[in-house]
């Protein structure tokens, strides 16, 4: 899995996720940050608290903070997503 | 210029805003906030600070704090954009 940061300040950040089939982010929470994947390309397997769904181009989920969530590629093909955090977790001391 | 709200939190607020044919949202800033767009349909004419920029389907640009910033329809087209900004001015007191 590939991260590649697009921006970033201490209020959020912006990524691209790269997961090739197979690949996951596994489940975990931020405590006191937000956090949005929209699908580029692909599909995956999201798990945001008890909800488990598949989503594929132009879809969008929230996970909030707190809520455990993470993301799987089931699929044969790559899994792309854009991702946005507020506020930015790398920066602050929650 | 309609503004659809997707997600909301005192961190960050997730929209759609979409611009018809000659729409545009004025040139402002926000204090402490940063704001990023997505356009996922159409084309529109940024500015962020200094900067002009035409941008279409799948470019991204990010307005960081304080930066004067606006978009303009300028094409035949309707004009759908993502946006995100953190933290929430509609929640905060900046």
């Amino acid at each position: 899995m590939q991260k590649v940061n697009l921006f970033e300040t201490e209020r959020m950040f912006t990524d691209i996720y790269c997961l090739e089939p197979g690949q996951e982010q596994k489940r975990h929470a931020h405590r006191g940050a937000d956090k949005v994947y929209i699908v580029l390309e692909g599909a995956g397997r999201f798990h945001i608290g008890d909800d488990e769904r598949d989503l594929g181009p132009d879809e969008i989920v929230i996970a909030p903070a707190n809520v455990e969530h993470g993301v799987r590629n089931e699929s044969q093909n790559r899994l792309v997503l854009l991702v946005f955090m507020a506020p930015n977790p790398n920066k602050n001391v929650m």
